[in-house]
């Protein structure tokens, strides 16, 4: 459902085979938000924690939280000189970004939603829409599937993704005046797991 | 592993008979939080889109972000009095608060995690360390599971509720300063769905 290709662009999942390139796309995306330190994410790692359809179903249906990632990879040149083989060129298909998204859910509205963990478009692939046609896929699958609300956090000094995802062309609305996050991790989520039992 | 039975109280996993209870849980929570407008969810709805270990394994698999809920029942009097059969006073098992949660997913880590999408104890059944334990069976399965982060959501007016995840007690670190969400949902979604290809 998520998958669509047009003109410019084919998005698609991601398989096994991609796991080196959506490392790398994290590992970029994490050096953008200044916090490349923070990633601990390995090849090996994605390849045990991450859901694809090539996976076998049960490996899939194991995996907890089951976060998907969709790739988008532009057709080379326009329509009028598409050759329809864009893969073969270089003998490498290009990616130009990602969407990495889970299932949430909302209890208000007793309906699953979307969560995108990550959104990234590489540096020389912006300002062709790439952005939009990743949340969109989103948006589609969401109405599809009766889903609520498709979500996601955005870095408070990152004024212009701010911007464009309030902008008429997302139409997102921020919880900043209302919610704010929370996050037991590393050595206070075991000291909390072994606390005396109250 | 999250399921655990103390002197004090019992927690486990919400069963389908246990849905008309997590749906006034729901309502007292967003009573609570000034939201009651906002809750769309029914006894059908609940059914359709929670999971339960009770449900058929297809059924829970089958379900987008498989979101579980865990009850947490005082056991009546203390152990020195505790007849071993609390759940027959008065012919019902009384539900002290509940703990709704799916799995969500960090690329920094390349780990599974848990997001608590509903912590609620009833007012009557406060300062009696629920919430905490609550939490704390979130964190073992955590910890069981090498999952990386238990993260939720507060309300930015809710002090109260803030200072104790903050506190020592349970030692959270709020995302405030770096973080803001973002959200699609309702005419927004569809809009962004159908709105021309880019």
């Amino acid at each position: 459902m998520a998958e669509v290709t047009t003109p410019n662009y084919t998005i698609r999942y991601a398989t096994e085979q991609d796991i080196p390139e959506i490392l790398r796309m994290i590992q970029e995306l994490a050096s953008y938000e200044r916090a490349l330190h923070e990633v601990l994410a390995t090849e090996e790692k994605l390849f045990n924690t991450l859901s694809f359809p090539t996976s076998s179903a049960e490996k899939v249906r194991n995996k907890p939280g089951a976060a998907k990632t969709l790739l988008i990879v532009p057709r080379t040149g326009d329509s009028s000189n598409n050759n329809g083989d864009d893969a073969s060129q270089g003998g490498k298909e290009a990616v130009a970004g990602m969407a990495l998204f889970f299932n949430n859910y909302s209890t208000w509205l007793a309906k699953p939603g979307i969560f995108l963990e990550d959104l990234f478009v590489r540096p020389q692939y912006r300002k062709k829409g790439f952005g939009k046609a990743l949340l969109q896929a989103l948006a589609r699958e969401c109405v599809a599937n009766d889903y609520g609300r498709l979500e996601w956090s955005v870095l408070k000094w990152n004024k212009p993704s701010i911007d464009f995802y309030e902008s008429e062309v997302i139409g997102a609305v921020s919880t900043r005046e209302e919610w704010e996050g929370m996050r037991v991790t590393g050595q206070a989520l075991g000291k909390l797991a072994e606390s005396g039992k109250v």
